[in-house]
């Protein structure tokens, strides 16, 4: 249930939605920054665990009422050191580790559970803990009955380590088969998968899962940002007399983000992106019934000094959104995920500088994750070539467009104040 | 599930009742002495949880083991001293309290759960830990979700204490309304009770639950106990020609018995109870379909000196259980409870010494708590007075008959070897 201020002020759609499931035990839930009354009415409603922890207090909040607290530490989003003293003051009890969302080379070159247990072990947590927060407790969170520990009568997949401070498997079991030895699967467990991988490591991905990018025709000029309001008209530099308008700015390994009131650079009464003042344009656009609708912004914090970067992951409408400082390249980089049906896409002066497509649903890769992970660092270096600094800056890209995570965010209907979760507009009233 | 044995060696009927209710998320466990790869098949069975743990190290493997271990404090079987080791080495995690049979007097002097809390503080458990044994813990172990702890959208009845160490509730919330202040219930409370007290505090029993006792004809001489291969049949003292017999030995605070093997007291080629050597004779009669079904045995451990005590509360088929030294005070004891449609009893000389009703199946008693305390104490005293010395004498006969607790037991088909599950003969073969 993501949508914790509907929750909290009883919106009748959110109602709705938990009616659905009233009848079930869990309700995983997503209360970045709630608190107080305003938390006790989400957990009231029903909702069991939370995810979306930034500091002990709020995580030990969440605890002291009864949520189980999820300690988080994905690509972008990296929680885990910051809450590891609540383990260490009141041990793992009702917590676990989760990853959310791991960029392919997050999964390779890091790991996943494994990279947070060893982060956790390396931090000072003793090692017993830190397995219960890696298995059993997902489980119990989850409300899943005898899996998570070696049992009689229990299921479990295991990784046989050498240590508990590496926490490198030497050997994995799957459903009591060696599937992997020493890092690698094991040609003579081959079926034991689910499925045989075909040559190549290419899946047929079925037509009517490609093609999903259904946008309505869109030029240049869609993404002018016609300055309100502006007294001089002079262009050039912010004036006192430039409108003050809200900027989302992004946070280096949160989703949070916060709002910041500046006055944008204006030229020709329109409001331009500005480089030298890491002001870049973002601009969602609808991209499933071809609706022509477009959210346009600006933010700051990736770096972003030439060109533009886009892609069709945008959490949870999943719509194209693109960062720009040349109007041009947004242009040119949703033209590129059209006719790619949908992936992640940098441009530069109109042409493509990397791009990876993803097939299924704009959303997914139907290549194997090692290639997937090779487009990725092409695709993050064309940003590092550009001035992008900002960490996993695709990842980050993908959750401006979420709008139940605070503080300013943006969708195709235009900015959003995540905190209420209402429209707001550029320009500051 | 009681019969530990029978899912241990797959008994077909042991099998179809966990196949009932294989859908259940939880079957509450029986499991006294189960260990090694018996209790890997018990608990791979389904088993969720155990009570019968009287030592660390039964307790601790079944915790390794998956099971939730309940740690027991009853009037009979006190195993929380001995058990909480284990909570001071390994913290409190997937433990709870409980008290499975406590007599009322237990419950009036000692109390229940705070009797628990009592000494498990006083034993320098943190009381931190001590409540979550007490409260959340059990809910847990039960899947009883948003209960036992205080947080938004949980229900709780709630305690106010002044203090952690005595645990005595000043004021006691039921459903949000005070119902208790200072040990006493809230007159004006009255109507947040479920059913208002009628006068007197007796409450109709309807008859379908009263003279449940239906016992075929019974006489002095079905106690008769003939002396199989007795060599010298000169009757007196035990001799070294006398049979070899199984005898129950009840121990003090405990459900389990052992197996002693001892040359009985023979008169007239019939065994006879020998209060000198602490040997009385035990019957248990079936009660509830007239068949005339009984089974007699030699018990050790009362103290019995003079006549006999008997009561309906015999688990789990709750026949009538006698024990005696005299052959007619088992006959008083048996028709007066045939009288009293159930209940507890005991006889000297033919008399009537003590008595308890139990109106309802002849297991539960229609008075107040505090009036069969005093009934209690009543039948107690009566029991001191002729030398039995075991604590709670009528709770422990009411679980010789409980063939599943090893090592010795009594049915109403004989004695019943509960370790491995099957009839044995009085005599050693």
């Amino acid at each position: 249930m993501m949508n914790a201020p509907g929750v909290v002020h009883g919106d009748p759609h959110a109602m709705a939605t938990l009616a659905l499931v009233e009848t079930a035990e869990r309700v995983d839930g997503h209360a970045p920054s709630v608190t107080g009354r305003e938390l006790d009415a989400y957990l009231a409603a029903g909702i069991t665990s939370d995810h979306e922890s930034t500091t002990v207090r709020e995580a030990e909040e969440k605890l002291r009422k009864g949520a189980w607290v999820l300690l988080r530490e994905a690509s972008n989003a990296r929680n885990l050191r910051d809450l590891l003293p609540l383990v260490r003051r009141f041990g793992p009890s009702r917590m676990a580790f989760c990853t959310d969302d791991r960029e392919p080379g997050a999964l390779l070159e890091e790991g996943h559970i494994d990279e947070l247990c060893r982060i956790a072990v390396a931090d000072g947590i003793p090692a017993e803990d830190v397995l219960l927060l890696a298995s059993l407790h997902g489980a119990l969170c989850h409300g899943l009955d005898r899996v998570g520990a070696i049992a009689p009568g229990w299921a479990a997949d295991l990784l046989l380590l050498d240590d508990l401070v590496a926490f490198r498997p030497t050997t994995v079991l799957q459903a009591g088969r060696v599937v992997a030895r020493d890092g690698a699967p094991c040609p003579e467990a081959a079926h034991a998968w689910p499925r045989e991988p075909l040559p190549g490591n290419v899946h047929p991905t079925p037509e009517w899962v490609r093609q999903t990018v259904n946008l309505a025709p869109v030029g240049r000029e869609s993404f002018a940002l016609p300055a309100p309001l502006v007294a001089d008209g002079s262009g050039g530099a912010a004036g006192p007399d430039s409108p003050l308008v809200r900027v989302i700015e992004a946070i280096p390994h949160q989703l949070l983000t916060t709002e910041r009131q500046l006055r944008p650079t204006v030229q020709d009464d329109l409001i331009v992106a500005d480089p030298a003042r890491d002001l870049a344009k973002i601009a969602v656009l609808e991209r499933h019934h071809a609706t022509g609708r477009i959210g346009l912004g600006l933010v700051t914090g990736f770096g972003l000094q030439a060109g533009a970067f886009a892609g069709t992951i945008a959490h949870d409408a999943h719509n194209v959104i693109a960062v720009g400082v040349d109007d041009g390249d947004l242009l040119a980089c949703v033209e590129r995920l059209r006719e790619l049906g949908g992936g992640l896409v940098v441009c530069d002066r109109g042409r493509v500088i990397a791009e990876m497509p993803l097939a299924v649903a704009g959303l997914l890769s139907d290549r194997s994750a090692r290639d997937v992970h090779v487009e990725q660092e092409r695709l993050d270096a064309a940003l590092t070539a550009r001035g992008v600094t900002l960490p996993s800056p695709f990842m980050a890209l993908s959750f401006l467009g979420l709008s139940v995570i605070p503080a300013l965010k943006i969708t195709d209907h235009g900015l959003v104040d995540a905190t209420r979760l209402e429209p707001v507009s550029l320009s500051v009233d």
